[in-house]
């Protein structure tokens, strides 16, 4: 067993037994993880978090059909954490035994951090500044999941550990990069997960298995102790299955954080809300892209209309800045961010990669420090030209994604799939948005449809407000 | 004669004749240019635009000993701005007939802009945005000046128009890159002048003509109409004889612009002035360079009494992260931004380079973009480092250079004696500082030593108010 910090040694786990109440788990594929409902439990006594990590772990544990998982939290493990909560009051962590999973480029203190890339793991020492305070806070580690290798890809099947399958229809992708946390959520093996988002990481996946993500403001949450994708652009995500959920969440994992550079403090004028009738933007009808979807259409008309129906306001708004920046993130030189991020191991061990990620990566060497900062410079033209829109309107809404792939598909146009998925999430954290990815309905297939809602920074709490507006 | 515009054509100087009532010009060496002296002047009829710049031309045009233009606006060009204003009430405008000189690397329209590299110039077919605000408020402009060629250097000899001399001792360097803005301003030809400062270029040449130089909050004036140094950190810069002249031209001067990307809104919570009791830093006695002179540290010491005496508690702080980002510039990747700035021209006609420049510039070719984005990181990290002197201290203080050279000394060390000079200047954009540099006494040889007060970002106000508590 690996060393915890800052949980007791194993032995405690044998001086503090635990009351294995729960020897039938027929009931685990119906085992409600909702926040609300686990935390209510603990508080009338009905449930222990013993008795949830056996069952969940047990599920957890069964074979990993989905590829969801790159290394689990053991039962013996899990219980360790489960009785040190079992020696506290259950009212008086905000998180108390709620179980949540760790996309793996993200530190858990004694595990290997691989980011999709065995060859680059490393094991953690400490955990994440985000994981140790959602530990702190009563939740429970269960796993670090699969992901798109170094967070590169809106797919889930750049990974050696096998394709990521969406949890709807296994022949169709999770999204990525952060497909298996969200995969790990929407099959009920966690309450809730920890994704990272640079270039839509935190969206894709919330979108493509109905969940609610959010794509914080960044430099809102910590990530020191997380792998860097682009280290100026990259955010902690974070799905679940309600707004009311990932809002709890945010609560205790957002804060200033001095061992992180790009951290921020939160303004004091911050808006925790919209107003009761306010303006949102649509992109402009032909600037809006569905990749031939026959279905996607109606069904983003049909979130216009929730909105709308909710004190909202449509205005056609000119999303062509927003485009134009999306290209920026993989066409320009701001690619050589990833390839700064690793590149002692990229300079040594890129045989050790997936195919499609080092082509991707390695394509930044042929930029010069030059060409770097020439984009920058277009960046910040962008960015003026982007803020004129908030003059316009409060908030702007889009498709998560204009369609969906069978894994199928994108192994075989690895490229151009994956850029049709950033259509509408790349740009945002270059314009230094924030953003939340809503369920939005389901095709007729069953595979869903997400809408995101996007904002200037330090919205975050008002989109979720509105989110739950709209009964997501 | 160049078109000018808004200017009436030139024969409006004839149909609106100017009182020629000064035909004695003896009195030129002590014309008295400060803005209030002449303000009043205007207000009581005792003077007139047009009595000035005749006055002002004759000086301008004679004999250019000190290499301080490049371009001099002619007295014909000058009285149709004279006459404009003489249509006018005096107290209608702030900057009612005062003048000043343009570095040449902002753009005056009609007239070439250099950047002090004859083969790169263009004219300008419109004023750069400050410019035009200040001829808008009355002032009159009265030449372009010369610069180290490209805005790069600290040194004012680094161009073809001949090393710029200091306006006390002309075997002295002026300091650069704004060299012949601060000596057209000591030498008695302009009010105030603009200069641009990327490293120190708005300060240097202030502390070595005895001058007040703002080195405004980056933003804070636009820099569209600007030659390029380091685009993110170019800021353009006020000399002027006093802090209250400095003051009223900054007002004018400033202002968002959607012409420049960089441009920023002073926050509504901008600080006004320091409290009467307040602390300033002071670099640790061994992190203060004066690079060998006798007489500088007894100055500098004198100028933290001064400080002390008005209210100031002196905190000695840790200076390593502000030298460590000081290096950054020229050390690491962000050379690149100055070859960006030129990049067509630095690529097709070299040859036409100042030596000097020419080979700090093409350094930067040796740079990646993940070199330059690993540099973006370091500096994330010392701004954030940075950041927490401001927890200890309300401003700090510094020599603005710790010594000044010869020209010979120059030319026979370019790289180490421009380096020394940056010694206290090069940090403070990339921190996002505002400062001014401030007089703080003679050397025995009659050369003036200056110091800077920096504070965080849009305090420019502040230590406007406190250069004038100290009675500079």
């Amino acid at each position: 067993m690996r060393a915890l910090r800052p949980c007791p040694p194993a032995s405690a786990a044998s001086t503090n037994p635990v009351p294995a109440t729960l020897t039938h788990t027929g009931a685990l594929p119906h085992m409600n993880l909702n926040i609300s409902h686990l935390s209510a439990a603990y508080r009338a006594g009905s449930l222990k978090p013993s008795q949830l990590v056996r069952q969940l772990a047990e599920k957890i544990h069964a074979e990993d059909t989905h590829h969801v998982w790159i290394d689990r939290v053991n039962l013996e493990e899990m219980l360790i954490y489960a009785c040190q909560l079992e020696a506290m009051d259950p009212t008086s962590l905000p998180l108390y035994g709620i179980p949540f999973a760790i996309k793996d480029n993200i530190d858990l203190a004694g595990y290997p951090t691989t980011a999709a890339c065995p060859d680059y793991a490393y094991t953690a020492d400490q955990h994440a500044t985000v994981v140790k305070k959602l530990i702190a806070a009563g939740a429970i580690p269960v796993g670090k999941t699969n992901l798109d290798q170094f967070a590169t890809g809106l797919v889930g099947v750049r990974s050696p550990y096998g394709a990521c399958k969406n949890s709807i229809d296994p022949d169709y992708i999770s999204g990525g990069s952060s497909s298996g946390s969200a995969v790990a959520v929407a099959l009920g093996m966690a309450s809730f997960s920890l994704g990272t988002d640079t270039a839509g990481s935190g969206r894709i996946p919330a979108a493509f298995n109905n969940l609610v993500g959010i794509k914080p403001t960044c430099g809102l949450l910590s990530t020191h102790g997380v792998v860097p994708a682009c280290r100026s652009l990259d955010c902690v995500s974070i799905f679940a299955g309600t707004a009311e959920e990932a809002h709890a969440v945010l609560q205790v994992a957002q804060g200033e954080d001095h061992e992180d550079a790009y951290s921020r403090r939160a303004p004091a004028q911050a808006v925790h809300s919209f107003p009761p009738r306010f303006r949102f933007g649509v992109p402009r009808t032909e600037q809006l892209n569905f990749f031939g979807n026959p279905e996607t259409p109606a069904l983003f008309a049909h979130a216009v209309q929730a909105l709308t129906a909710i004190g909202g306001q449509a205005v056609e708004i000119d999303f062509s800045v927003f485009l134009n920046t999306a290209r920026l993130l993989y066409e320009g030189a701001i690619v050589a961010e990833r390839y700064a991020a690793i590149r002692p191991f990229i300079e040594s061990h890129a045989e050790a990669m997936h195919p499609v990620t080092r082509s991707i990566i390695q394509g930044a060497s042929k930029f010069s420090a030059a060409d770097a900062y020439a984009t920058l410079y277009q960046l910040k033209a962008n960015q003026a030209q982007a803020q004129q829109c908030w003059d316009e309107v409060d908030l702007l809404v889009t498709p998560t994604a204009g369609t969906i792939y069978t894994i199928e598909e994108v192994e075989q146009d690895p490229i151009q799939t994956n850029s049709n998925l950033g259509y509408y999430t790349n740009f945002m954290n270059l314009l230094d948005l924030s953003a939340i990815a809503l369920p939005a309905g389901f095709q007729h297939n069953g595979l869903p449809f997400g809408i995101t809602l996007c904002a200037p920074a330090f919205h975050d709490l008002a989109l979720l407000e509105l989110a739950q507006r709209l009964g997501r």
